[in-house]
């Protein structure tokens, strides 16, 4: 059975874990993006259907393909991340599910249903988001996860030709903690839940 | 600078956790309910938006008024589980921006824009609510996500007379092993991601 990972863990996770603009000199290593991935594709999506497909923006050429769809609040700090990974979803996602949840007929849960496509795609490819940050953090990244660009921008210079749309934007390296500010307040328990 | 979490801890979180439909005979304090939100409510949400809202549903009482709404192949393991969490968000959420993100009139970004309102939400619940899985697995839960019920029906159930909606359910407690089948096949880092 297990127990509670120790608390420096939990710091590194939650507890002192921020959102970070700006990054040390350091790179990012492939290694580490197909670490992260082979972590955060092991986190459960409904039917196992895995929609989430992600670039990984790291070339100063790539980086220019994305700044014209970036808010301006955004655009600075992107630019000089080590990475930008998009987290997409892929619209065509239940075609694989005879492959990936393969003891029932899971596709025709969707055939012909675009709401319910939509929806599965965009829930589970935002909780395999999440995972991604969690996933980043666990092996010493930090993370700029950003809401604020041109999603239909974005679709169409990186995923044109494809049924995968953008969904949201995270700066990947290493946080240069000296420009953090304090943070932001959070609801209390009694306003975000209750036990019935 | 952190470095990766120990190979324990990525197994408890990722490479060994695994999702759950038996349960043991074991209870959840609510101390650790509390626990659980107070980590998941740090991770990061666009604009500190905080959209997630929570019931933790326990009791016999409260079971029996989820049940319905539960697809067939849900209800019997919602049932015996000892703690069924509804994730839902809050479309009022813009409502708590000037306390949440004080620096700027962040409230008028929604106001009037119910596409972006829902999309925000449900982004970000979905988002919260990945963080709590990770959160229960991270102090030693075990976790049962699904997508398979009634929203409409667990909307009007547990939140009438809010703007709350049901987004999914995760079953928690402390996972029977005896019980799990072998991990479900995932997709392959170059069928997920790229580095452009």
């Amino acid at each position: 059975m297990s127990s509670a990972l120790d608390e420096a863990s939990l710091s590194q996770l939650f507890l002192s874990a921020r959102t970070y603009s700006a990054w040390q000199e350091k790179p990012v290593p492939d290694e580490l993006l197909v670490r992260i991935v082979d972590l955060m594709k092991l986190g459960p999506t409904s039917g196992n259907c895995e929609p989430v497909r992600i670039v990984f923006v790291r070339s100063a050429e790539a980086k220019a393909r994305l700044k014209p769809f970036l808010s301006q609040g955004n655009s600075d700090k992107t630019m000089k991340a080590p990475v930008t990974a998009i987290i997409g979803y892929d619209l065509k996602f239940y075609e694989l599910l005879p492959r990936l949840f393969p003891h029932t007929d899971a596709r025709s849960w969707f055939t012909g249903k675009p709401e319910h496509i939509q929806e599965t795609a965009f829930r589970n490819s935002s909780l395999q988001g999440a995972y991604l940050i969690l996933a980043a953090r666990a092996v010493g990244l930090d993370c700029g996860p950003m809401s604020g660009f041109d999603q239909a921008g974005v679709t169409a210079e990186f995923f044109a030709g494809t049924d995968i749309k953008a969904n949201f934007l995270c700066n990947l390296g290493y946080g240069d903690a000296s420009t953090l500010k304090p943070r932001l307040p959070r609801l209390s328990f009694d306003e975000l839940a209750k036990i019935v």
